[in-house]
């Protein structure tokens, strides 16, 4: 399963906005575009936009276009996860060694893809170490194979688990407003016939306090030195209530979605998107017009709240600030 | 304000499934077609559903229908809110004392109705005291006049304290899945021209975070004779949320809602409604087909996270059992 694939000097994205209703591929061929596209979330997940931005950068090089300017529009277009300026730094690197030479920077593109893949996978199995027997695991959006290069975060842990015999059940928060855990997460695993509960956000304390939950496993779109990290909204409370239920809660991660460069989650930026979002579902409108609307797309969780971290390097438990920097700090 | 009102010996109901979109007012003359708009939730709201049975038993007697069967019809809709129990209950003694006379029983059910309306307006004048000055105010649902004879128990409260100036901003969850705080909440509170911002369900906890939550206040289905309360889902992680960041966190309910016979929250009967309501939004399908749903209607919070209850005999505070049975315990 992948949403994300480069052939013949274009790039194909799987347009995530109208899953499940049906498989659709758009082709881009111009870096604009591809901004627009991660703004509008055709495609979305931290490493996924990480990826597509670095093929976008291609698209530039490709056409003769000024890559600065294409850089500003591809890094304009969402502010949260920091993937996007990791990849785009990345490409710039290459693009300034090799004199802007589409071939080279397309070889990295392709790396950066690539590798991710390869920190999913390792991800995956490491930690599917933290997964027990018999578990009945909660995730809250979608950090699965669509939100990255190929195979998933989170998703990815849960496969291998479920490999191991581990999974007795994943319940998936829809995640308001967007629906991103009923339309991709629900979606990606009946494809792969996991078991697969969905409810809405507020009904997971009611399946914590049932004793039905046994580990809360989510994605991170930039996490800070010190362990906060920002994740699509909804994140903060699922983290609370594991908290109070006595219930381990681990994010899980890339290396490049860690951001060493900044304290604390005070300083990650929080994208607020169209009051749209809330008040209409499918078209239609579900509320009274012009009724003001806060709309965040993301929250920060406290590092107090995280059981461990789970990264293509290994799980890392508190201090997070001590151990994020001896595995990434390099 | 108000959803419910009988003329001309029938029954008409504010389609609540209807609104914002638009006013829709639909006529009963059948008993059994009132415990369909129960069930349907053209009628909702614990108060509301009470009344509306009353009026319902009300056209039974005069179709000269056999009431202990259109007792049982009118019982059947919906199982979790007591005000409907204790409602036919109440119209069942007097069908006895008066010989099922429909005149005695339209006497009676006006009188629920009318004085369903005054407690909601004791209890507003009452429970408006703990509405501090620049109040910013959370609530989840809909216990509005529209889920009551009129005026509201939460919404009722609010309403008075904004005319005694006091309220800054109310924060309406709007309550998945069938989304009665964007649909009937923001609604009602923008007919009024009460300061009113939409969020999602999940959304509360980062206001709470951010302190910008000074009070919870949300209504009750049943509470059980030592505080423990059942209401709309996602009551309990607003209530885990609401201890978690210190945040006062009332239930306004009239008496009607409190039933003494069972001694907690686990004997209140939790309503499982349709996997439709989760996987469709406004007819559109948001889920892949057939994947598994957990869709209970209501969840049970614990006496232990309440900080009051707001009645129209006053605001308990704990212990719970002991002052419920002072206030109401007959």
């Amino acid at each position: 399963m992948e949403a994300i694939r480069w052939k013949d000097n274009a790039l194909f994205l799987l347009d995530q906005t109208r899953l499940p209703e049906g498989e659709y591929w758009v082709r881009y061929t111009d870096a604009a575009e591809v901004a627009a596209a991660i703004r509008t979330m055709v495609v979305r997940g931290a490493p996924a936009i990480g990826i597509a931005a670095a093929f976008g950068y291609c698209l530039a090089a490709l056409r003769g276009q000024d890559l600065t300017a294409a850089r500003d529009i591809l890094a304009a277009s969402r502010p949260t996860a920091v993937n996007l300026f990791w990849a785009l730094d990345r490409m710039e690197r290459v693009a300034k060694a090799c004199g802007g030479d589409p071939e080279a920077l397309i070889r990295e593109a392709i790396a950066i893809h690539r590798e991710d893949v390869e920190m999913n996978h390792t991800m995956s199995r490491l930690g599917s170490a933290v997964v027990p027997a018999h578990a009945r695991i909660l995730t809250h959006c979608n950090a699965g194979a669509i939100a990255t290069g190929g195979y998933g975060t989170v998703l990815g842990v849960v496969r291998t688990a479920h490999a191991q015999g581990k999974v007795e059940m994943v319940y998936c928060d829809e995640t308001r407003p967007l629906l991103q855990g009923a339309r991709l997460t629900a979606w990606e695993l009946t494809q792969d016939h996991i078991p697969a509960t969905l409810i809405t956000d507020s009904m997971a304390a009611v399946l914590m306090a049932q004793g039905k939950i046994d580990l809360v496993i989510l994605g991170c779109d930039r996490m800070a030195a010190n362990g906060d990290f920002a994740n699509k909204v909804g994140t903060y409370s699922v983290a609370v209530n594991a908290h109070y239920h006595g219930i381990p809660f681990y994010s899980a991660l890339p290396s490049t979605t860690i951001d060493l460069s900044i304290p604390d989650g005070a300083h990650i930026p929080i994208e607020e998107r169209s009051p749209e979002e809330v008040t209409h579902v499918a078209g239609v409108a579900t509320a009274p017009r012009d009724v003001p609307v806060f709309n965040p797309a993301f929250d920060v969780t406290p590092h107090q709240l995280l059981t461990g971290i789970i990264t293509e390097k290994g799980v890392i438990y508190p201090p997070f600030r001590e151990n994020l920097a001896a595995l990434f700090g390099g």
